[in-house]
């Protein structure tokens, strides 16, 4: 086997509070909506775990390695949800009581404003001259436009530079790549929990690089918090932790956007996860993939790549990808943030020019397609079409599906977090677990699955709090408007008698108010 | 690190020839041309060599995981020529006088026909109900038109099946893939050298997988044989001396036609090596990428999937690739068989279930634009296009150059193998070898390179008899009257003072016709 052996564990001492102390304080502003009792048989969280992707692992084939069957073993637990879906899916014509995807974190907004620019004629170019064995960091003509694109929405204090970029077919390959070219086998990187779980994979499949998790959670502590929130204690007490368990961690993993989240982190957050990091000798990984999806005007965005000064520039490594979820037939573009996850494009930008040549020699097996490059290449410099068409009209598209959603949320008495950055919210279920256990959360989110709605529950997150789901809302609202009674309506005497059990309707309890 | 302890070892006894046996029988016809004396100096050849990928490794990076290092390293090394080449790269009109490409095998023959079919108004479709989520395994209505596209040109028994077939970026990733899902780390697969030797790295760099090389010799033993003969008496030898030294050996790989060769097995051959296989439960992976590329009618071709019935079809998996070196910036389509190796587009087809769906799971790694899954399909079912006007002008123009540059080296009198299957001529060139030592060798390629030629030279394919050189025929004639000039006869003299030493004229003492 390819796994050390883990211990998945958290010191009582240090614990950082239960759930039955985690009040969701109504008069703090930032992001979660809705208040609810607590159940009181929670158990205290812990504050770190190492992850053993293979925990549960079962089902050997003869003819694969052990690694290969548990390659084999992801894909079939891994997909379960998407395979139920993929029989039945939901077509407005065809197939209208189908099974609405409310779980694949995609923008299906603006397909129009996609399909019209992409289909222009400039998109398809066929020429000898260009038909040459490129750089495998990509043709210098993109990497030149994706450097200029990065200094102007990234907001950089100087320019970036071409050669500190790598192209590449992905955010999921790169993940892939940093982690084996930064680890050994067996080594881990920190990551706050809960986060986007397909990362578990994306450096244990190839890399056998493991996850050390940093265990957030609801509770409010005081003014200065919010849900979720991730600090330099709670980062030092995770390290400290797998240090103790023998474990090697190498880096740090941040999303911000957050992806389940939906938060952003402050210029002075994100200088102090980068000068913890630097004290330790840590590679930060920043997954910028949402970055242009900021779509609430209050939000105060800030790229990693604005700060004036990078704590430890040779070991900061920032990744924008188009291509986290799906494979989109027609060109996507612009990846997450333009709603196209299937054109297989992600950037690595790096000074540390060690890890931009090892990431481009893998980069062999996560080459895109020359044309798609090129494609790239004119959507990135058409300026005027992104700033003047696509950024405002999907940002008001977002908002707008946004609105709709969360006044639903709040009618329905659910709280939720969204800050008003990515495709999804944050949505918190746990009044309606009759017990706070992970088999309970399964148990909801089969029943969203037979009632024709997929979402994703928690525990793919690795969040530690049963009950959490997350609840993708870019899709068009006439779906939405369809979707939700399906999800919430139907549902509502059922779960009221099978699943909440005498906690009594969906919406009692909480103030749907914005707090 | 992430290596085993190798030798690089051959049993005396056992072996099967010395170079100054090895005359080139002149009145054999299987292909190989011209026949010239042997250096006495020569050392027994060795029958097989387990590996060490990293044997000459150097240059640990403070960034970077050990095996992180030896990635960037592979990068360092093997790409030398490469960027040379790129930094004065021959040009009709900017660079006449630059560097020509003849160590690519890329089909460069057929630009015009390629643009005008790839510039059709099918090509570009961006439609909102296609832009969904798909299987990891490649769209559906792909893997449909692959599975009639194979069964047509393997001329398969039976029809070849969808759920057979996986989808990917290209036969580097099917390498890395396959390594890694069928072999545990340190384990190998045996190859018959010389090989297409970036397989060495996309078994490696990801999978730690290492090659077991099964050395075959330009001696001909008799009537039935021909240079370079794989039999099955050497794998038997050599999968014998790997399991002597530990090294467990999991699979065969295959390639037909083989590069650099430009060899094809015969029916009775495969059926043999799979035999073998079978006896020994090896998986065998057969890379068929220059399958189309046969463009002599004499040479018959037979894909393992034309064989009547397969000795162990769970441990039988088919390659078929585009995109081996390149990545054009145009769409490329069909692969190195229709002179597109920048589409980044590759196929597996297997009938173990378990295989394929442990490559799908690493596919995530592997995925290619849902785009450019669309244009390819659309091509694989343009049928007409295929057999009236690209396969017939293509071989035609294949047939050409490789007369051209067959006759060309005739009159110089170098020997050469070469049976009408792919790009290049395995060229003989160990009589202007003072001595036979890689050593040499690498001096006449630098020389070669000095001179605006860049070739390939033997041991980069684990050739064991320095002096071989692959030189790709399929550019076009102009560029070839250009090449040939460049690459032969102002060397001439060069050589003939400072490499040749004593052994007179290029053109002496061979026999030009074909034999």
């Amino acid at each position: 086997m390819f796994t050390l052996p883990q211990k998945d564990s958290g010191t009582p001492t240090t614990s950082l509070g239960s759930v039955s102390q985690q009040g969701l304080h109504s008069n703090h502003g930032d992001g979660l909506e809705g208040e609810c009792s607590r159940k009181p048989d929670q158990k205290p969280l812990k504050l770190y775990g190492v992850g053993d992707p293979t925990a549960m692992f079962s089902s050997d084939s003869p003819y694969l390695s052990s690694r290969g069957s548990v390659i084999k073993w992801f894909w079939d637990s891994a997909e379960e949800g998407y395979r139920t879906y993929h029989m039945d899916e939901y077509d407005e014509d065809k197939n209208p009581s189908g099974i609405i995807n409310l779980g694949t974190s995609e923008n299906k907004l603006c397909f129009d404003l996609l399909s019209r620019r992409l289909s222009q004629s400039d998109m398809l170019r066929v020429e000898p001259s260009l038909l040459q064995y490129p750089d495998w960091r990509g043709h210098l003509f993109l990497r030149e436009e994706v450097a200029r694109f990065l200094s102007f929405y990234c907001r950089s204090p100087t320019p970036l530079k071409p050669e500190n970029v790598v192209v590449l077919n992905g955010c999921a390959s790169l993940f892939s790549a940093l982690a084996t070219i930064l680890c050994e086998a067996g080594e881990a990187f920190l990551i706050p929990a809960p986060y986007y779980g397909a990362i578990t994979q994306h450096v244990y499949l190839y890399g056998n690089v493991r996850l050390v998790c940093v265990y957030l959670d609801s509770e409010v502590t005081g003014l200065e918090t919010r849900p979720f929130q991730l600090t330099v204690e709670k980062l030092e007490m995770a390290l400290e932790g797998a240090n103790s368990e023998g474990v090697k961690v190498k880096g740090l993993i941040l999303i911000n956007p957050q992806n389940p989240l939906g938060d952003v982190y402050s210029p002075g957050e994100l200088q102090e996860y980068l000068e913890f990091a630097k004290r330790h000798e840590l590679h930060v990984m920043v997954d910028e993939v949402y970055m242009l999806s900021v779509f609430e005007e209050s939000v105060g965005y800030h790229s990693v790549l604005s700060l004036e000064r990078l704590p430890d520039p040779q070991r900061t490594h920032v990744m924008w990808a188009t291509s986290k979820v799906g494979s989109w037939l027609a060109l996507g573009v612009l990846g997450e943030d333009f709603g196209m996850s299937g054109l297989r494009f992600g950037t690595l930008y790096t000074e540390n020019q060690d890890v931009a040549t090892a990431v481009s020699s893998l980069c062999r097996y996560h080459g895109l397609s020359g044309l798609v490059q090129y494609q790239m290449a004119q959507l990135l410099r058409d300026r005027d079409w992104i700033n003047q068409v696509y950024l405002p009209e999907n940002h008001a598209r977002l908002k707008a599906a946004h609105i709709y959603v969360s006044e639903e949320l709040r009618a329905l008495g659910i709280p939720f977090l969204s800050r008003g950055a990515g495709f999804f919210i944050w949505v918190d279920l746990r009044k309606y677990l009759p017990a706070a256990t992970f088999e309970e959360e399964m148990l909801l989110w089969r029943r969203f699955l037979d009632n024709k709605v997929l979402l994703s529950f928690g525990q793919a997150f690795e969040c530690k709090e049963p009950g959490w789901f997350r609840l993708v809302f870019s899709d068009k609202t006439h779906r939405l408007r369809l979707e939700l009674p399906l999800l919430l309506i139907p549902n509502q005497s059922d779960l009221a008698v099978t699943v909440l059990g005498d906690d009594g309707a969906l919406n009692g309890g909480c103030n749907g108010d914005k707090l």
